[in-house]
């Protein structure tokens, strides 16, 4: 049986029912994503497509073949499965459904003979019902539109809509990943294997999973939590109510009596768990661009009160402190920001002091140079001062209040590698918050839509890194045992 | 002493302060609203600017004013107050800061001295510490760039920052205001008070409320409870945690103990708490938009399995119910709806059904139809298919598409009288996303950034309507008694 390293790196492909109707859709995904192997399109119907000839079936293409992905009506796959088999294919990445999920028999049993057809030769079968894997490195895609661009997140969900969702998504929030996996019904490749493989992956330092319903519950439990000591690993679980229950069975097929395996590997294991799409991707871009913390203690800056009031609400629901200020560091702050509506208390309010480069600058490293604060969210709101929103009309003020925030945000970073999460709210500008987000992503400093948002990422990073740390020092005093 | 009803349509104001150094802010928020009584712009230091004759002082103005704008000094105020009271004022907005919220003994004196001035005459103060009022009927603004349009939500704040921020984000969200009072220390004007007057007010339909702490506890606990009962009332508190109350005294000076009193609002009235800007921000949406809907039973619409899960989940969390669909309604979809990757459950799953107008609209009008459903939420995603997240390139195929959609949800909503949500979340394509979005705001239907903030404000909505006709109930069956 092929492991996950020997099916990855395909240096040709197959794809099975790659047609006009939806134009080409596999086909153009690889062509976008850069693939450099041959690609051969199987259409008995389509002479050629984006300078490719079409091939009658499987058996006409005059190459070896690593990888077919299968996108042909549920009747006609074990066909395709059984001719790639033959073919001497590595694994099968099957699009199409109408399988277990379908809730039929006829379904069932399609599912189970491409499992037996395939395990005879150790051929690996992704899905059925996925969307198959995205591998930036490879050239692997299965989007036109998803980046090139490598990153350090691997990602393993049995919904293709989520794949493709958190992959666009995170792309566009500054996440890149190692590899993406949609495993759809898991009816030979499984989530544990997958999360497996991504903990061997030195390419992959963040592990995130979007799953359903798992069939071997003590191997999943098993790899999340290998997974967990070696790297963050985050887990948002879907149907956890039963109407999400319920939906996941016709989605994916995942069977209920897993609810209890997957609460228990939330609590007997290192998991960051989250509950929403947001939430994932927020604890991600946070493990992406942040130091390890230990600890829970955040300095706030804003330029409104209010938001300084209920940021501090936001920061404490999360399980952050928001510490108060020595009253040394106050005087000090208090030398640079001083007039009508500031407040050099933590929160802090900039309020006016905001267009002064130094009150900024002083503030910023000021919070992140006493050893009581462990990491700083500052909101930025480009609708405050109000001339600012029209960032386009101020591009040179509103780039050098950007670029003192960025500088010296990244100081605390790298001086005292202290995470620097940005808010920037999405209220009314929307193109001046697409600016000032672009210019502090370029400075390697993770955006947030709030700092609610923001303040829930932080929380899970600091919970995980601190549990980690206690489990190693564990590790450490546990008399060294024969390996299991 | 001047009721809100009198000092709130101005003929004439006077801004005492009005100066280059912030580039005349209020005098331009005025013009910029379309103010059409007399301005008169009092500085010493400025002749002219925007066409308008500066005043050396108040008592030069060979006019009566009826509203001062003051923001001036802190020290300079008391001055201002004396004069305006001379000269007849009905009312004074200060938006100067430096009183009770300061913390020191001079700025809490300066607040006692204002109040005391101002009271023999019975002339009102807004403020101090505060942006005052935004009341587009009457063009009376803060910011230049709110909208005139009006509508039907009042909002009261004490704090100027989510004054502007709530403000602009509603307009953005097709939230249009009747009044917004930032009323900062609450030194004379106090919160109770004008939820009085908003709730009195019969171009205000919804009331918002964002307050730090009250010093009038039983009239507050009186006027929440009176508005409650009339109209939707939805309060934002802040500073419930400690840091947050901390940051809260520095900010409005709102004292601590009034935690309790707050909570028994929340407990004994039928106000509607929420917890952060976007709750606040998507309730007062969700009541704009909706009809009343008296229970929970959500059908639930979407062109992905896995986001049909998770959906699901977002929802029973919020204590809404997902209906299962009869046999009967489930054939009836299946005739539309077929083929891989559908669902014709709650949720439905259209998957590639998607693109085909009638599954689209049969689904929408069977499922508003059911009498066991009782409004619907509609995720569309403009990333999907990925032809359509390049709206520009199909703008004919995307409006085809989402007029099926919001026709057939205005149908629901004009039929059946139920509400009906829409969910567009920002994935990737942030300029379909606005375009798509402006198309369902301009068919009146509401639009949230995912699924389960709308639920959030759909179960929220849904849980104020009922436990109003509750209220309404117990009252008509009460012996009718005397007014107290």
């Amino acid at each position: 049986m092929y492991s996950i390293e020997e099916i990855i790196e395909p240096e040709t492909i197959a794809i099975v029912g790659s047609a006009r109707r939806n134009e080409f859709y596999f086909l153009r995904s690889l062509v976008a994503a850069g693939f450099k192997g041959a690609i051969y399109p199987v259409n008995p119907h389509v002479k050629s497509a984006y300078g490719l000839k079409f091939y009658k079936s499987l058996s006409e293409i005059p190459d070896k073949i690593d990888l077919i992905i299968c996108a042909v009506k549920a009747k006609l796959v074990p066909e395709v499965v059984r001719e790639g088999v033959e073919k001497g294919v590595k694994c099968i990445v099957i699009f199409s459904s109408g399988f277990s999920e379908s809730g039929t028999e006829e379904g069932k049993r399609l599912e189970k003979e491409i499992v037996e057809i395939a395990r005879k030769r150790g051929v690996r079968i992704i899905g059925p019902n996925c969307m198959g894997i995205y591998y930036p490195e490879h050239g692997l895609s299965f989007r036109t539109d998803l980046r090139r661009k490598r990153g350090p997140v691997g990602f393993v969900s049995q919904s293709g809509g989520h794949a493709i969702g958190f992959s666009l998504a995170g792309n566009d929030a500054g996440i890149f990943f190692s590899k993406v996996f949609s495993f759809g019904n898991a009816a030979d490749v499984t989530a544990s294997e997958l999360i497996e493989f991504l903990t061997r992956d030195e390419k992959t330092k963040i592990i995130a999973v979007y799953i359903e319903g798992v069939k071997d519950g003590p191997r999943f439990m098993r790899a999340i939590r290998e997974a967990a000591l070696r790297k963050p690993v985050i887990v948002w679980k879907g149907g956890k109510t039963e109407a999400g229950s319920r939906a996941a069975a016709s989605h994916t097929g995942a069977i209920a009596g897993s609810p209890k395996i997957l609460d228990a590997v939330f609590t007997q294991t290192n998991a960051v768990q989250v509950e929403s799409f947001d939430e994932i991707l927020d604890t991600t871009l946070a493990f992406t661009y942040c130091p390890p913390v230990y600890e829970n203690r955040v300095g706030l800056i804003s330029i409104s009160g209010g938001s300084g009031v209920t940021n501090s609400d936001a920061c404490t629901k999360t399980g952050l402190e928001v510490p108060q200020l020595s009253e040394e560091t106050r005087k000090k702050l208090g030398s640079v920001i001083s007039g009508a509506g500031t407040s050099v208390k933590n929160p802090v309010d900039l309020a006016g002091a905001y267009l002064n480069p130094e009150a900024v600058s002083t503030t910023v490293e000021t919070l992140g140079a006493e050893p009581y604060i462990d990491s700083i969210i500052f909101e930025v709101q480009v609708h405050y001062p109000s001339f600012l929103a029209k960032f386009v009309d101020t591009p040179e003020l509103a780039a050098m209040i950007y670029k003192t925030i960025s500088d010296s945000c990244k100081e605390v970073l790298e001086e005292y590698g202290k995470p620097v999460l940005i808010a920037i709210p999405p209220i009314g500008y929307h193109e001046a918050v697409r600016i000032a987000r672009d210019m502090f992503l370029e400075a390697k400093l993770p955006v947030f839509p709030s700092v609610d948002r923001a303040a829930k990422a932080l929380a899970n990073m600091a919970r995980y890194y601190k549990k980690s740390q206690k489990l190693k020092e564990l590790e450490e005093q546990k008399p060294q045992q024969t390996a299991v």
